[in-house]
């Protein structure tokens, strides 16, 4: 492509982004399996976060500086969602994750993290919702994290429905209280089950226990920005970022102890070790990364268009802009491939169409879709 | 290092090494979990192919090219060794693994491979003879595999004592024979396991089955050139060297179907599939490569030196020039690192030191140390 042509699809995707269609951007990518399309849906997001599809073509979709739009089957976007509660935007906090109800066409709720404040800082919150047209209605907010706290990181915030109806709520250690990932009595590091109005759910470990929340399912954790129920044996699979090396990849299990920060494969910023790699009663990764890639959104593909990548798991890198594909075995990761994308990327999502689905995290971010090349 | 010291180190090193003395050429390399330090212990090899330690800090070293040498403690090489059988040498052919007896320190045994001559071709065999002093004596080939054929490609050719005392021995498809690989009437694509005087084992799974050769453990290999038994399980475990694309980590186990060339992760050269990926009743790698990384040379590190590095696997790899560094959980290698060599790897092995010590596949090859820095 010469300077002139460049400048003129440069204008090209300028006049269709500001005219309101979504821009004709295509790349070619050459991956292991297959060459791949990419192309640009939408533009002009700040910082998209979640994305859900809807049932007519449309999708929703988060933006962590606190707005929920409609994407169009053009890829044009809504104006903002009304009815969203106070949103502390700070740091990595803001909006965050968005799901529908699993009887979402009955009864239009959906289900959304954010970044809630309150009087000694914020937290990671759960809202219900109910949606129709451009609003959000009898709002309930289903869980708070306890403590609140004043830390712009380590929020968490993916939200997966279990196969029983019950909602997986990942949070962050919020930086500096990472000791509190080994504690039951805070919500720091943790992974919690609840039930569609917030109570612990039924299978959960520590409803007895003194000392415990309720609704902990697993602990241990850094900030889990990723997570994934497996089509097959429907457990939480997770991801997590580690300090410098070692973002890990697990399986979320009930009383489980992932170990930080007692036990990672990273180190602290700046050089030092955090602690020991290994030790009895915590649980190994099932894959690590050093360096680090820095891991956020995550999904089992299932589709028809890819084939060759079904049970595969797709995970996000912030860091290397990269799609990572890994093959599984079981629990084992048997082959890893990076496909590079180019742009941070916050969340990998398979559409009903069979296309993977990117966000990229950006001030001007977008929605990516990813299909073989015709 | 200005030009002027580099052609005076140049010239020390050559001085050193025409001298019989091993150079004194350290490289500083960093890694994940220590910086190392690179030793070249000897020069002047000609496609070192294997590496045994003897106690008295001496070791054997193979020369594909047909020659057997002691390297002494300071890296001095000896005149070859005496008595080895005929030996053809041609492309990936020639003198290959080395393995002394269990009890070599009463017997002065030792076990090797090979490319034998016959009249219909060549095929890997394995010797067994006395080494005393500079000569080998008492040679008896134990097993020569079936059939012989015309080929310069695909010979396997690693020894492993099992924990009972049997000898695994890793054998390749021979290039154009890759279906062969597929049934059990000849030794292509194989492991065999025999006793020390070439009987199949007892474990052996087809003693009693028609057609099948009475000494193969397991089949569906490409072309094994990497094999060591876990220090705890004492399962074998073995690499190969996929098409293109496919490297693959396997737990060799007695009656199981590695696949080739029904399925693989790589494909033909020059492009095109070459089969499936899954198939039932054949076993899926642990790990695999692509692209094909060339693996060659094995060992579990258990060793004193590289405390972090404690039960990984170690990989060389001939065409990036890397020692591959495998972290394991269970049977799930749950992190990889590529630690840059700079030169084709064709064997490792953990020295009595706790040092690993690596073989260069080059016409003028190299004994390397890596030891961490002090």
């Amino acid at each position: 492509m010469n300077i002139l042509t460049k400048m003129l699809v440069g204008s090209a995707v300028l006049l269709a982004f500001s005219s309101g269609l979504h821009a004709q951007q295509t790349t070619e990518i050459k991956s292991e399996k297959a060459t791949l399309q990419l192309d640009v849906v939408s533009e002009g997001l700040e910082h998209p976060w979640g994305l859900a599809f809807l049932a007519d073509g449309k999708m929703l979709v988060t933006e962590r500086a606190g707005r929920m739009r409609y994407v169009n089957a053009d890829g044009s976007l809504s104006k903002p969602i009304s009815g969203l509660p106070d949103i502390t935007v700070a740091g990595q906090g803001g909006l965050l994750d968005i799901v529908l109800h699993p009887q979402f066409n009955q009864n239009n709720q959906i289900f959304f993290s954010y970044n809630e404040p309150g009087a000694s800082g914020s937290s990671t919150a759960v809202a219900r919702a109910t949606l129709k047209d451009n609003a959000l209605s009898n709002l309930q907010v289903i869980f708070s994290a306890q403590p609140k706290f004043e830390s712009r990181h380590h929020f968490g915030g993916r939200l997966v429905f279990a196969d029983n109806g019950d909602l997986f709520i990942t949070l962050g250690d919020r930086g500096q209280r990472r000791d509190d990932a080994q504690t039951l009595d805070t919500h720091h590091g943790k992974v919690v089950r609840v039930t569609t109005d917030g109570s612990p759910a039924d299978a959960n470990p520590y409803l007895e226990q003194n000392n415990a929340l309720a609704d902990v399912w697993s602990y241990g954790h850094r900030n889990i920005q990723g997570a994934a129920l497996h089509p097959q044996t429907k457990q939480l699979w997770t991801h997590e970022h580690g300090p410098q090396g070692g973002d890990e990849i697990n399986i979320a299990r009930a009383d489980h102890n992932y170990g930080w920060p007692e036990i990672t494969y990273g180190e602290e910023y700046g050089g030092g070790k955090i602690g020991k790699t290994k030790q009895d009663g915590m649980e190994q990764p099932l894959h690590y990364w050093v360096p680090s890639i820095a891991p956020s959104g995550m999904t089992f593909y299932t589709g028809e268009l890819f084939k060759p990548w079904q049970q595969n798991l797709l995970v996000g890198s912030l860091k290397f802009g990269q799609l990572v594909r890994l093959e599984l075995n079981g629990e084992n990761v048997s082959h890893e491939e990076r496909i590079m994308i180019g742009q941070r990327i916050r969340d990998v999502r398979q559409g009903p169409d069979g296309a993977v689905y990117l966000l990229t995290d950006r001030k001007d971010g977008q929605i990516l879709r990813l299909t073989p090349k015709k």
